[in-house]
């Protein structure tokens, strides 16, 4: 059982079969097509060479599909991720130089590391601190920077940054020396992708294909632009036209490759992997249980760091970049009919092949084209219409969104996304320490109790009852000590104060010292302190307090049965 | 109306009497008398001349006297904001330099700023981030390391250090050199006052006192011990013996200082000033809150901060250390019959004569006795049994004081108070992250629903109803997920699934996307989604959301009302 858990291959493969062989078979031949021209953008986005986005998609498919519990999802490089090692790497070194090379390898074996002992510790939790609003904020404003980023692939000119200042600062200082030719052939690429993603489906199906097919085939329009564009440089020798193109890839499976052991460099990497793990978990996580859903199937997500480690690990080891579980490419796997991660092993065997024998041919291919996919990929990431949504909804979760967006546009990934983790949690505990807490009176003749501000209520001027309407903590202790005193100094004939308490799921020991001290001071004035409708896990704290020793006055089952206790008043029958 | 909450005075100034005045000015008497040492003692204990204590105890009073909102609190320098400051400032200069003078004078002046603006912008919400653990544990170690840091004066060595290896490590290296009368005039006043908090109350009311005056005098032995020493200390001419005492004070009034404008120290200040900000606020306002409740007064937070910040850049401005509302001499000063701030004022006046009069005397203390007086004060402060009560309350807040206290005695007071922090922030968040759910039945024959497993219900195959006892939010959205598409998966027959939200205060961005996820992932499963009993406020904000118009299943009043709909079962008349 134990063993099924942490090697969830033992769940599927003792009863592996012809049919899920052929379907996992065809699956992986089209998220091979689709995944050569997206990993060699990645690696180019990242600052490496083309190569290590095809290694980064060979052996962690191969450790995913023992150690994963999606059976659908399928790992490698992402855009985000990318972005995030670009942005990580570019104060240690230059892009292109060994030790860039060695950091992104290092990245991702620290990020092996961290999730896969996240994973060990069932810490995956922790991604919960990542609130929607700011993943969401996050990687719309990623999608931003990396398409800025992207542009001076396009335009054949210098530019560098991690931020959309200063992309688009040195994007405007170099735009003179625009290429022509890189121009054309990028926006090309970029202009048939785009038409692509839009017309070829209902193209394809006027000429008869199913809808699926004609849907899959849509999405293996980057390999078109490939192919095209490469035999297009080719021909024409475009490098002596200044096209820039993917720099000579060595041909051959990747090697063993030895992380590096300096511990300065582990030292200054350790937050950029932390938030690479985080984020790249929460994204796998949630295209994972999306899928699972579908075939009522589900995911566990503390295997799923183990998953996703072991993948980095297997990366970073055989000389690859950080890798997650992708939307688009485990979307396309899902589509194609994957039935099991073995379809993930093939696409290794596909991506192993490309390496051994298209690797003369990638060399001719302008890098032009790749960020022309690259940018198509990451527009669908940008998703402004959820500023309006969340703004709607509420006003402090738009704040956290905001601050995440606007810091990573300004500053960096790093920063949007810490700003945001500690504004949300922040604007949590404050929207928590100010609960609402009303007054409340017999609805008359009945045993209902309602806020007085809002109906028609029975009142007795000598007791008030106060229901509170959260759980009582730290944050909000001290609140409703000065609620409670409030209320005593304006009614100076009060003598029982009923804090009413159905909806406090939890008390601290900071709102247990209040309590007390809350007692002792109503005590002090006069005032009995009572309670009702205390939860059973509650309660069960409080007997032996000595909030409960020193309580002034009782703890009551029910509202009513305070109310007919204090006042005296029996409900007219109903 | 206004003018009278931001000058507190005002409310009761105008009609101030000649029966308060005396009242007042009897307590004024019995507070000067015990803040004179007190005030020496806790300059010693931050590293300061002796004259500093006095100087922050004249200015600072007045002041709160003008802009405080509680009636009997005194302000002055304690304790835990001396070791503060002193920790502060040890990095950045030698104790008895003009530059560690300076950044002391600095720390008063930025704590003056912060509290002040705090206070306009109503931020005293912040201080709740403090919970009752970390505070209690931080006080307690403090008050460890304080007493250890002052055995050093008591056996009239050299030692040093902020922590309690530190202290404990250089108190060990340097034992042998105890001076024999340093020893004997600390022991003995430490002595001397540890019997009287503990026999001479007694022994005043057998001599005929009145029991609250046999009290007050208790608490102003140290003064006896004071003259005692330092009077002795000038007979036998202990100076010569190699007894150390308090360095020549000059006598007068204090006068303006400039701060520095050193940007470079405000900066490295920032984080301590802001620590003792918020630590002496919190101190402050618990005091303030116990004594006003006793007379069913009310004091303002956010208008303390006010009070405090102002007084704290008074007593910059004059030359003085941090200060803040202190525990026994507020408790003095209210046992004393203080009636109104005016008290305050006329301690100031007591004060400065002291400075002007009594200085050639203060010349001839014995650095021992401050540190006996300092010892017996923060004993006070020492709440070891608070560890027991909290470890059987709650293991997740035992967690957080004890990792406070650790850190506190082991690294520092900084290191202590912001790891107390992080953690108990940290361990909030996880236990609202897997919030207590249960699948509730029909109590047979009734309208009422409970937990399938602490009950026998009644129970319908098909439909399942599902109860959150937490607010919904990002820490615990990703939670639910798991936990219905768990049930899902483990009910096959499953057509409907209704989550009962009597206790969901509050619904978040994040979990309104996991709502609209679960409905989505329901729906592909082929489960319909409802809800019943959600509250009021959150149900406005539901309306006109995504996960409304998409839902596939209904909302409902009341649990019944869904069991009636979806089971076709009324309920047997009860």
């Amino acid at each position: 059982m134990n063993l099924k858990r942490y090697l969830p291959i033992l769940q599927w493969a003792p009863s592996y079969g012809r049919d899920q062989a052929t379907s996992d078979l065809v699956a992986a031949v089209i998220v091979t097509v689709m995944l050569i021209p997206q990993s060699l953008a990645y690696a180019l986005l990242a600052g490496l060479p083309a190569q290590v986005g095809l290694y980064a998609s060979i052996l962690p498919l191969v450790i995913y599909a023992v150690f994963g519990t999606s059976r659908t999802l399928s790992v490698g490089p992402v855009a985000v991720a990318s972005l995030m090692t670009a942005a990580a790497l570019a104060p240690l070194a230059e892009a292109g130089t060994a030790e860039y090379l060695a950091g992104a390898i290092l990245l991702a074996v620290m990020s092996g590391l961290m999730l896969t002992l996240m994973g060990v510790l069932r810490l995956g939790f922790l991604a919960n601190f990542l609130s929607h609003p700011v993943i969401s904020g996050f990687i719309t404003a990623s999608g931003i920077v990396i398409a800025a980023s992207q542009l001076k692939h396009l335009f054949g000119i210098q530019a560098n940054g991690h931020n959309l200042l200063d992309i688009g600062h040195s994007l405007l200082v170099s735009l003179g020396n625009t290429n022509l030719p890189t121009l054309l052939i990028g926006g090309g690429a970029l202009m048939f992708l785009l038409w692509s993603r839009r017309y070829l489906k209902p193209v394809l199906h006027r000429l008869g294909l199913a809808p699926r097919a004609a849907d899959i085939l849509t999405k293996t329009a980057p390999i078109l632009a490939v192919l095209v564009t490469a035999l297009v440089a080719w021909a024409l020798r475009l490098d002596e036209q200044g096209v820039r193109l993917v720099d000579e890839v060595p041909s051959g499976l990747p090697s063993f490759t030895m992380p590096s052991l300096d511990l300065g460099l582990w030292s200054q990497l350790a937050v950029s992997a932390l938030l690479i793990s985080v984020v790249g978990f929460v994204e796998s996580v949630s295209v994972g249980q999306t899928l699972a859903a579908k075939r009522r199937q589900r995911i566990d997500p503390d295997q799923e760091l183990i998953g996703l480690g072991t993948a980095n690990l297997g990366s970073g080891l055989s000389g690859g970049m950080p890798v997650t579980g992708g939307f688009s490419r485990s979307v396309v796997n899902f589509d194609a009919g994957a039935e099991t991660p073995a379809a993930g092993a093939y696409t290794a065997v596909g991506i192993a092949l490309a390496t051994l024998f298209l690797t003369p041919a990638i060399a001719w291919l302008p890098q032009a084209t790749l960020a022309a996919t690259i940018i198509v990929a990451v527009i669908t990431l940008i998703d402004l219409p959820a500023l309006g949504r969340t703004f709607r909804y509420s006003r402090t979760d738009f704040g956290a969104m905001l601050a995440t967006i606007v810091l990573t546009l300004a500053h960096s990934v790093e920063a949007g996304i810490i700003a945001g983790v500690a504004l949300s949690i922040g604007l949590f505990l404050y929207r928590t320490s100010r609960p609402h807490s009303a007054v409340v009176g017999r609805v008359p003749g009945t045993e209902h109790f309602r806020n007085v501000l809002r109906h028609e209520v029975e009142l007795c001027p000598k007791v008030t009852f106060l229901r509170v309407d959260e759980s009582l903590y730290f944050a909000n202790a001290r609140f409703l000590e000065e609620t409670v005193m409030d209320l005593v100094t304006r009614e100076p004939e009060l003598t029982d104060l009923v804090l009413v308490c159905p909806a406090v799921n939890l008390i601290d020991a900071s709102a247990l010292e209040s309590l007390e001290a809350i007692n002792e001071r109503l005590r002090d004035a006069g005032v009995r302190l009572h309670f009702s409708e205390i939860k059973g896990p509650v309660m069960d704290r409080l007997k032996g307090t000595e909030l409960l020793e020193h309580l002034g006055g009782r703890i009551f089952l029910s509202t009513y049965e305070a109310w007919q206790a204090l006042t005296g008043r029996a409900a007219v029958a109903a």
